[in-house]
């Protein structure tokens, strides 16, 4: 039996890389650790790419859409006609991550795994439909094993022509109407929390609405028991086409030894299914933004991660780690452009 | 006796484009609300510029420099010679302030206020030298009456000059050895806080440091007994140019209705005396990040102000503003880019 691709384990960043960058810091004319976290960046950024001096000029974004069979169970405060609808908007350029992609000269590509309507052609998107929509996995499960796999497989696609088109960053984004029910089903089968804990108001239901989310992801976890040590089937039965193709791509993505900035809630859940299946794309993992949303904080926690900014952002498509990417910029502009105290003649 | 110019209420913020911009927000293909801090961003600069579409072109940034005797208590980690030599970094395109202005496309302009070496005429820097630093405000007050106003109308007529110059927005800077100690001790005088709880390492000084640095402070504000309600004596005898400077220019733009983004302690302890002075400047202030020096959060909490980015930053010359102004101009592309739900032909 062959591993899967997506049991390769990535390299480990480059550590002579990371030590030439923290001495590079160390050096720059400014007290020692005063630009926070925008050091931290810079150094990891060095290390992911393997050079001293990172280079954020070409970043993808990807983001990945499908529908959810659970929409069924009135989760959420829009009709599930939208999911196509925002495809369309994403292909025209006027959804929230287009502007952003537009202001970051950042390429955008839309992946369609499944729409409950078929958008059509449309520049920008990419088909890989795997089926109208996931399976209600109030009923039975998201996924059968080989729409699972096509999802995870469409994800590190989307990764590799990325990779191929020289990205130095990749941001993965979701659209998908009830995803926040599936991610939050995923998120408690990964972490062992309660629905009743993580569910939130996702694009806008109301406390009743939330309750209601809650008892759908409650019924799921009985009928799946999903287990935190197996992840793939916990993806399969309660996440979702986009959340298994986000997956996918981090993973993909750190293969090829290409950082990946994770966005929110749905991001983040899973960026901890990705670590779960391979543990070592961890490194390669940047967190964008701290979602309102509220179960965000439980799938951070389990991947000791801190994110950049907390804006109170809860769009997804991935506009709260686009958001973030210009601190990014600004990170590997002052940690490249910056004088010494040498260069500078600064007493120090 | 007629007022002086810095008493001079600015104009309100526009209502009418207030209300113009949030209708606008309600709009756009998102949730409500879903683009969290960069909405209610989008709505001030809207009211602040008086147009439902703000615009954040050009952007100028002004670095006022100044040195402080009570840099002879040993209250730094830095010899003073490094304030003019940072000005010649300022000048050279070396320092962190002048990557970000590079990055943003922003005007830099840094006004000496009076270093203690003359660093001689310089590109991009503008002689407003007022004298050779203050004096040491442990023993004497740290300007006299003549020299705060000139501090003050140095910080004006830079805010004039890049009105003039058509900027949008100002973001104000700082550099001057020793200069937490004098923000720290106007921060305990203008909010009655003591100087224990409020002083820190600034540029890196050890515990027993700030230890040294509070008992100074301690005894300036018992020489000087500073009243919140007497904002412009508590600045005179505590202060130090450059906060003069960027108090003024604060007051300064506003009155040429410039919003101002407030960087961290030391800023926004200026901005504290610019509001106590004259409070009709506060609807003018945006605040771009939380500084790691703990007399920040006092200074934050008497203004009531929640900066947008929170990374450990502690380094001055407008850096930590100067990281935000990217995320108000992503605020700003999505409010006027973004498709409505009606141009978008989306079900709501």
């Amino acid at each position: 039996m062959t591993t899967p691709w997506y049991a390769a384990a990535p390299s480990a960043p480059d550590e002579a890389a990371r030590a030439a960058a923290e001495r590079r810091q160390g050096e720059l004319t400014k007290p020692p650790g005063s630009l926070g976290r925008l050091e931290e960046v810079a150094v990891r950024l060095a290390a992911m790419q393997g050079t001293a001096a990172p280079d954020l000029e070409r970043v993808r974004i990807a983001v990945f859409a499908g529908d959810h069979g659970v929409a069924a169970e009135g989760v959420s405060a829009f009709p599930q006609a939208v999911t196509a609808e925002m495809i369309r908007n994403f292909s025209r350029g006027g959804a929230a991550i287009s502007v952003l992609a537009r202001e970051l000269g950042a390429e955008l590509e839309v992946v369609d795994l499944g729409a409950a309507e078929d958008p059509g052609p449309l520049p920008g998107v990419v088909a890989a439909r795997i089926a109208a929509g996931t399976g209600n996995l109030r009923r039975g499960p998201a996924m059968l094993a080989e729409e699972l796999d096509a999802a995870l497989s469409a994800g590190r696609d989307a990764a590799e022509r990325a990779a191929e088109a020289g990205a130095r960053l990749l941001v993965g984004g979701e659209m998908g109407i009830a995803n926040t029910t599936a991610a939050t089903a995923l998120a408690c089968g990964l972490t062992g929390r309660s629905p009743e804990a993580l569910a939130g108001p996702g694009s806008g239901v109301d406390a009743a609405g939330v309750d209601r989310k809650a008892a759908v992801i409650r019924d799921a976890l009985g009928l799946h028991t999903p287990d935190p040590a197996e992840p793939l089937e916990a993806l399969r039965t309660v996440g979702g086409f986009e959340l298994a193709g986000l997956a996918g791509a981090y993973i993909g993505a750190a293969q090829r030894g290409v950082p990946s900035l994770v966005d929110g809630f749905i991001a983040t859940t899973a960026a901890l299914a990705a670590v779960r299946i391979n543990p070592d794309v961890a490194p390669w993992l940047v967190y964008g933004h701290r979602s309102a949303e509220p179960g965000h904080e439980a799938v951070l926690a389990a991947l000791d991660a801190e994110p950049l900014l907390d804006l109170g952002m809860r769009l997804g498509e991935g506009s709260g780690a686009a958001a973030a990417v210009g601190l990014l910029r600004t990170a590997v502009a002052l940690h490249n452009g910056m004088a010494t105290f040498a260069e500078a003649g600064i007493s120090s």
